[in-house]
């Protein structure tokens, strides 16, 4: 029996000074529930995606809070792969189903960043990358800084290539009611925006978010049958080193490129096939990245594409990316944005995406990365 | 098919200045590959039991840091949930080669706990306690203290019926190289070791230890025939309220009962079956609730029976417990210890442990607790 996606709740997304964390898991995992008419009872095991609980208020042991909020004893697994928390939940809840162990399982990824000073927040992030990198003093923007300056010099870009992506993020989020930023910018304000680690400007950056995002996935065919289902057609998870001194080339990232093989490998269809993507453009050349790496287009193409705004919703492409806005207007609770990406899909490919829908989706892609690309999570659903 | 436990490794468990937290992974990763004779193209993923790496040492994203250290691409997940964390990783890891995702998988748990001034290693353990817990000011020895004070006073028990597991268990120890501490003490010196948190002394208490175990789990016919092999029979998990505060009863892990109900139904074996196990020792009060918990004696038996040391391998009984020396006199670097447990019962299945095997060995059962109680893993493995 194939996996099937039966549900999905989102928190609203942004700078939430009134909800801890277990506030917005409580609120995901409740709303799902009631969004699916499905109770505890029917649920084998929770998965939950998080980075920095431990870290940025000495949390762990999560899933025995969770057991705690609701009174549950189900196995409930924390599962951590620094930005790609969520996605590695996701997969390792698919395949927890797909074993038989549980026929219904609920996954969450969570994140509350804003509660403490941003500085804490910088170092936190840094956990997920090298040791030397860690010690040299770099920052994330500065890590992609450095991979973006490469790309454009290689590939004879600038800023503006990077900027279009931004100004398309922010017209989707716009149309999002749980993003972040609901914002609409021009280029001009994208490329004017101040400097963070250049060529990436403050606008090119995904922000530090609060979130909570759940999704309930079964084989139980009674469950899926009376509601909204997509398929879990391939879910690959592919590492690579994690510092960049380490790598070949600093214009791809290798562990996409694996795990989108498989994923294609596995669901068996073709990359004209997928009509809707959802990927990690934690900065502007993140998604120009993603864009290559997942094959949709060849290796330095994406800076020019995107400035024809092919994947904008309003130019009725055949390949629409980042709906919910990206992370960078959605926002990026890192631990719910794996999740959030999914459950996108899922609205969209059910219909259930109202002033956002795209029409006539059949199959969708997520893709997540943890870190400067030391892991990646890649996706695919369809109807 | 039935997944199958092939090789094992341990580093040394103790204090050990010199190596840091991926040392020892790289150390026991290398271990069981030379052990099994088998090579990273045989593994099809590597699961890692870690608990304080983020807080201790902002170490996050540790599956990468892996796939770094060998330079592999192969999906690598980190699992946290307290000191049960290499049991949950144990049991993701099992459910992957069941599900067919892979047929060859490595669990490793490690911590590295002693590069840090002690409060702050108090500090990070309590990450996996309550909210209420933590704001309170208690600790792990106040909290199971709590318990024992509960337990003694309810069946007219005192300090000498916590005393005597300490005793058996450094009797173990005594036996195993790779144990932390191997030293046989008296039930004297264990009455009179400074007090903790009472009854609690500092001879009641496992010690904060560095170390790191490996495991590989296949379904694969081939790999399986030629090496040592144990089948696993059942790998469940249970959670429950976090908090000493929600709990009915506070002389019972209510997580422990559920697990090994479940283990034993999905195993279809009886407990008199069961010849050897480890359990969870980190305090000896905790020795005497999952002997009671995990159903082998009944509630309030306990603290007699531990005093006619029945468990004890040199009185050949019928049921041996922590022939490692336990959490108490192995040591408990709380990543690795889930994963231990599982290899410890794995070596005197298979006919290696050397000086400490036990005779006629069947099966055997590991149980790995996380905080006070909020998780438990219950592992049976069979030749």
């Amino acid at each position: 029996m194939k996996s099937h996606i039966i549900g999905y709740h989102t928190t609203q997304f942004g700078e939430l000074w009134d909800k801890s964390l277990f506030d917005l898991v409580e609120e995901s995992i409740l709303g799902v529930l009631k969004n699916t008419n499905i109770e505890f009872g029917d649920i084998d095991a929770i998965f939950f995606g998080n980075m920095l609980g431990g870290i940025l208020e000495n949390n762990l042991h999560s899933g025995a809070k969770i057991a705690d909020i609701f009174g549950l004893t189900m196995p409930i697994f924390r599962v951590e792969g620094a930005c790609a928390s969520g996605g590695m939940a996701f997969h390792l809840a698919n395949e927890y189903v797909k074993s038989g162990k549980g026929k219904t399982v609920l996954v969450i990824g969570a994140e509350k960043m804003t509660d403490v000073q941003p500085e804490y927040i910088t170092q936190g992030l840094m956990s997920a990358a090298s040791g030397e990198e860690q010690e040299s003093g770099m920052t994330f923007p500065g890590l992609y800084a450095l991979m973006a300056r490469v790309y454009l010099k290689k590939f004879g870009y600038n800023k503006s290539n990077l900027a279009a992506v931004a100004v398309k993020n922010h017209m989707h989020g716009f149309l999002n009611p749980t993003a972040h930023f609901r914002k609409i910018i021009t280029e001009k304000q994208a490329l004017e925006s101040s400097l963070v680690a250049d060529p990436l400007g403050l606008l090119d950056c995904s922000p530090v978010s609060d979130g909570a995002a759940s999704l309930i996935i079964s084989t139980n065919p009674t469950l899926i049958k009376k509601r909204h289902h997509v398929k879990v057609l391939s879910s690959q998870v592919a590492t690579d080193s994690i510092s960049l001194l380490q790598r070949n080339s600093l214009i791809e990232l290798k562990a996409t490129q694996i795990a989108a093989e498989k994923a294609f490998g596995e669901s068996k269809i073709k990359r004209s096939d997928i009509s809707i993507a959802e990927v990690h453009d934690c900065f502007t050349i993140a998604e120009l990245f993603a864009m290559e790496d997942l094959g949709f287009w060849t290796k330095g193409e994406a800076g020019r594409r995107v400035t024809q705004y092919e994947t904008l919703r309003d130019n009725n492409g055949p390949l629409i990316v980042n709906t919910s806005g990206g992370l960078k207007a959605s926002g990026h609770p890192v631990g719910a944005t794996g999740i959030k990406q999914i459950g996108e899909l899922y609205v969209q490919l059910t219909n259930q995406a109202d002033k956002r829908q795209i029409k006539n989706v059949k199959y969708g892609l997520a893709h997540n990365v943890g870190g400067s690309g030391g892991t990646a999570v890649v996706t695919i659903i369809g109807i």
